[in-house]
């Protein structure tokens, strides 16, 4: 069993609109010292043994499903997970 | 200067509908082997530096605004970067 830790985040160029307001709102609560917020996605996949890639899989899954590779990036992590 | 990554998922016992959806898409893509599917928020924080305690601020920022304490966890690693 594998578990899959995705991490979807807005390229560098593109504008963070929800970002700049989740900043905005930290401001008001006085916490000044943040210069810059980006929100992304956060995706935990488990995945059952069988016969196959598991890098192939996941990069054709984030590139058709789970990111729009026009305006953001993914990295993820494979954990391997030992059976009971 | 800080880098903090947030992030934050549903609580174990929370039904996650939009990673069922997405679990859904990704069978009719024919990745049958997903078993589960959970989804999350990815926050990048930048902190300039200043006199606090980086670990404080983070917690306080996640359980006010960050995350909704009642049916969410979150995690948080804090990377120290060095100016230029």
């Amino acid at each position: 069993m594998y578990k899959v830790k995705v991490f979807v985040t807005l390229k560098e160029s593109v504008l963070d609109p929800q970002g700049t307001a989740v900043m905005g709102s930290l401001h008001k609560m006085s916490h000044t010292q943040v210069s810059d917020v980006r929100i992304g996605k956060y995706l935990e996949l488990t995945f059952e043994e069988g016969d196959y890639d598991i890098d192939e899989k996941v990069n054709e899954m984030c590139t058709k499903l789970l990111s729009n590779p026009v305006i953001e990036d993914y990295t993820y992590e494979v954990e391997e997970v030992v059976g009971q």
